[in-house]
């Protein structure tokens, strides 16, 4: 898919087909985090990539708004250090870019997604045994949309505001 | 450029061309950063579009590895709510993502990009002139590649982190 379509037709998905994603697939997906730049090239991150479907339904309890991983082909837990009071904020400016590289991955391959806030961090650590001193903020649901229209489907009217109402030239 | 080309082989430009960007491709780029998913849909950012070169140049003393602002064809401030103590990780989450989209719609057309981090907030917001309770942590010069075998030359090998060393599979 070309990159200006993908940018600008991704949507969020979070109903999928039971169909699994060929293993060369998520790969190509985590490469593209992989790729990513980040701040001073620091790379805080780490992936745990989930396919059983076990382990999804148990996420699905991570938050409130998590409930599409239980019916997620798979799932990537995006891992950093603990982010404290005092951090910079790159770790998470970071992260989200590492998160867009994955996504549009996908994307081009007719593969949906959404992310899930983690809010129960304890029992996200219980279920997938990152260390005491790694965190894991977000986690990507992945699958092929039950709806395959979503692909192709045009984006809502008005689910974007308006560069008019965004864009600034030269000076607030 | 295919989607997947460009994820692969992005990479940061620091120093650009005398070149201006035709104004649909600046289009292009912020129009990419408006299309990306945010958390709740709620978009927390406004851009600054800068193409003044004596703006470009006093941007360049934002930060202490900002000097390649003074040499970009524009500029795109970013800019959200001023982040407190208190608030979700999700804004600088939310603004990776929207940054990837446009440094991917400028690699796609050939033009490199680089992020630069406020280190001078006073400056940056008298130079820009956005309100008191918002904020600019990161600014992106965009412009074409001073050299331009940036856009092909195969990634620095050891560059990036093995996946062998990011990915673990169904638990850490």
């Amino acid at each position: 898919m070309d990159t200006r379509a993908a940018l600008l037709t991704q949507r969020v998905v979070r109903e999928f087909t039971d169909d699994a994603l060929p293993t060369d697939v998520l790969t190509t997906i985590l490469d593209a985090g992989r790729h990513a730049g980040s701040s001073k090239n620091l790379q805080r991150w780490a992936f745990i990539a989930i396919t059983d479907r076990g382990v999804l339904r148990r996420l699905a309890a991570v938050g409130d708004y998590a409930g599409h991983l239980a019916g997620a082909a798979a799932a990537v837990a995006l891992v950093t250090p603990t982010p404290g009071p005092g951090d910079p904020l790159s770790i998470m400016w970071d992260l989200g870019r590492c998160a867009q590289n994955m996504t549009l991955a996908a994307w081009a391959a007719g593969i949906g997604s959404v992310p899930a806030t983690v809010y129960g961090q304890p029992l996200c650590r219980d279920i997938l045994g990152y260390p005491d001193d790694h965190w894991c903020e977000y986690l990507l649901s992945f699958g092929y949309p039950a709806d395959a229209a979503d692909l192709t489907r045009p984006p809502r009217a008005g689910g974007r505001r308006t560069l008019e109402d965004l864009v600034h030239y030269e000076r607030w």
